[in-house]
């Protein structure tokens, strides 16, 4: 077993206020996950991310299969060591990159080959490959291969893509039990420390969580979630979602597997979303999410702000002595106005997007404080245990 | 007067360890100066500017006054605060860059005639211009506007740019004198604090440095730096090295200057240098200097370190676990390996220039902390109050 996860409040309306114990640290949930494709979380550093409170940030497998290489990583103790992040971390499974930014893939029921986006490199990706690329990686929450169902599809099409993706987890999970020993970082870390990090649940290995697909076709989605219960992993994904389709379609299919899976195992929402998109799943009983929304859009300029969206490059900001968000007590807004971050966006200066990502980044995880906040005090069951927010 | 400099230690060798009290920082002296060119120091934030003990920083005057404009910039509040930088501030007269990186420029006796290098746009600066513009930035220390000789030049080039460099300093001077009360942040501060910013000697205005040229010719160099004596200027600076030419040369320019000016004032070599120049100049009793040399080469992956230069993108590094200079006491030795900076700069990633910057800042930094400590240990005059370096 690689994670608890204790409930400490459930509300009437869904919603779960709980600790999720990962090898390298535990996890107040629910939790927004940054998104650090590359081994970094673009344009802050991991001091930033820590002072920012971020408890867990991804990785994505695809991209740093490619470069550096999931064995010179594993050579260097793992992912946590290699880009000096001590807390919580997960990868996905390589699975959506590989179908959105890769060339020429061909897909079989093995795997699928596909031209590497950098270089136009053959490669070969099956489900044992990704969980033994995932497991050098050492991250500890490692997602099966999947694919991610487009939208729109077809219901043949969703029902085929189903398929492989039910008959993927399922060697997912068989070749992830047989190698999880594998983890570069169990042996380095007790080693190095004889305990395990300060402030951590130490359970000594990775876990593996099930995808659930279907496209937009409830039925499918609930023969998905049935079948990846019954496979018995250590946590459920909904995927597919965020792919183009309404909002309502989003929500639906959120509201239709949540209740499938079992309470006592960690939700984690793939790739969603907006702020109050994350609040509303919050709600609802899901208890992780990721999305590089926060990041990519502070990158174009774009920060989410108590009151609103707003377009820093915009002239209106250009004599704007007030801060990002008056409202917000983050870093940037505590120091910086409106005024300067629009003038380092107009330059071009690198420094633009470090100070939107941090706005933006803190602004996410300071609605996922408040939700939690919020959930533990109310009408539900449990609150016994509830926990101090470190 | 715009500052005080109080000489704590002068050795035999000619170095000084001294501290210029400016209105928005004490400076401990010699000091190297980061370059803020366009209000910002590229790829790192004020905050951690401050956590390297950074004293003074620079902005260029003919970026500033392109984006977002010096009017501006004066309507809110001055440089200071429109880039939140409480320490002391520095502002190159626009010369250099007008010369460098506009296009079209056509000189006159009465000043320059440019296009921007962002919109084409014509633009005419004379001295007074220089000085309007400088005084709304209202940085700690101006400086007159000047043409920077280019190297090589016949002789007769040389005395001719130095004749206009001498009539500018004469009518820098005589403007700013008009017009220094007209600084925006006096009023401000003032408004907002009722006393100078903590740990300061506030003196409440600014100050004016005239520049020395005169190309290679030692006679000039002479006749330059007696002229802009007799002008009393508030400080002195060498410009017109770093240009191209040897090394033997910047030394042999240096050496005849620095004995022509007056102890009792801060002397400031402009754009140098490399590691070992700022040591061996700050140790001939130059005071001040700044380089674009350690930013610029860190977004280029070339890293300063104790045991050479380093370029991190080198195969070599791919999977080195050791700390990009292992004597190093940085934030980013402390913390990352040469094998996760090489990675950043192969990726990419917009981390890699504000990591490799803040070291190589470090570097510089640290560089001149050991050298006044050095120099306030050596044999010489002096000593009597000398005083904690913060």
């Amino acid at each position: 077993m690689g994670l608890t996860f204790k409930l400490i409040h459930s509300t009437d309306a869904g919603g779960r206020r709980a600790r999720l114990e990962l090898p390298h640290q535990a996890v107040e949930t629910p939790v927004f996950m940054p998104v650090g494709t590359a081994g970094s979380v673009k344009a802050v550093s991991q001091d930033v991310l820590e002072a920012l409170n971020a408890q867990i940030i991804l990785g994505n497998t695809y991209h740093l299969y490619l470069r550096p290489g999931h064995e010179a990583i594993r050579r260097m103790g793992g992912l946590h060591r290699f880009i000096s992040w001590p807390r919580a971390m997960l990868t996905d499974s390589g699975g959506f990159q590989v179908f959105s930014l890769s060339q020429l893939r061909k897909v079989t029921d093995e795997g699928v080959r596909f031209r590497s986006h950098l270089d136009g490199s053959s490669h070969f990706f099956t489900p044992e490959h990704s969980m033994d690329v995932q497991i050098a990686l050492g991250a500890d929450i490692a997602m099966a291969f999947d694919e991610c169902t487009e939208y729109p599809a077809e219901r043949s099409r969703a029902e085929e893509s189903l398929r492989l993706t039910m008959a993927w987890a399922r060697r997912s999970l068989d070749h992830f039990r047989a190698h999880r020993h594998e983890v570069p970082w169990h042996e380095h870390e007790m080693h190095e420390h004889g305990a395990p990090h300060p402030g951590s649940a130490w359970v000594g290995s990775q876990s593996l969580f099930g995808i659930v697909q279907g496209g937009m076709y409830t039925d499918l989605r609930r023969q998905s979630a049935e079948q990846l219960v019954e496979m018995d992993f250590d946590g459920y994904a909904i995927g597919g979602l965020s792919v183009g389709e309404p909002r309502d379609l989003t929500l639906e299919m959120i509201a239709e597997v949540l209740p499938l899976l079992p309470p006592d195992k960690p939700r984690y929402v793939m790739g969603v979303g907006y702020p109050d998109e994350i609040e509303q799943y919050a709600r609802m009983g899901v208890d992780m999410m990721d999305c590089v929304l926060p990041t990519r859009a502070a990158r174009h300029g774009l920060l989410f702000t108590s009151e609103g969206r707003m377009t820093i490059k915009n002239r209106q900001y250009a004599e704007d002595q007030l801060p990002p968000d008056p409202n917000c007590n983050c870093t940037v807004c505590r120091r910086y106005t409106r005024a300067y971050l629009r003038h380092l966006m107009q330059a071009g200066e690198p420094l633009s997007a470090t100070l939107n990502t941090i706005h933006n980044l803190a602004y996410y995880l300071a609605i996922m404080e408040r939700v939690r906040a919020s959930l533990a005090g109310e009408k539900g069951t449990g609150g016994l245990e509830l926990l101090d927010e470190r």
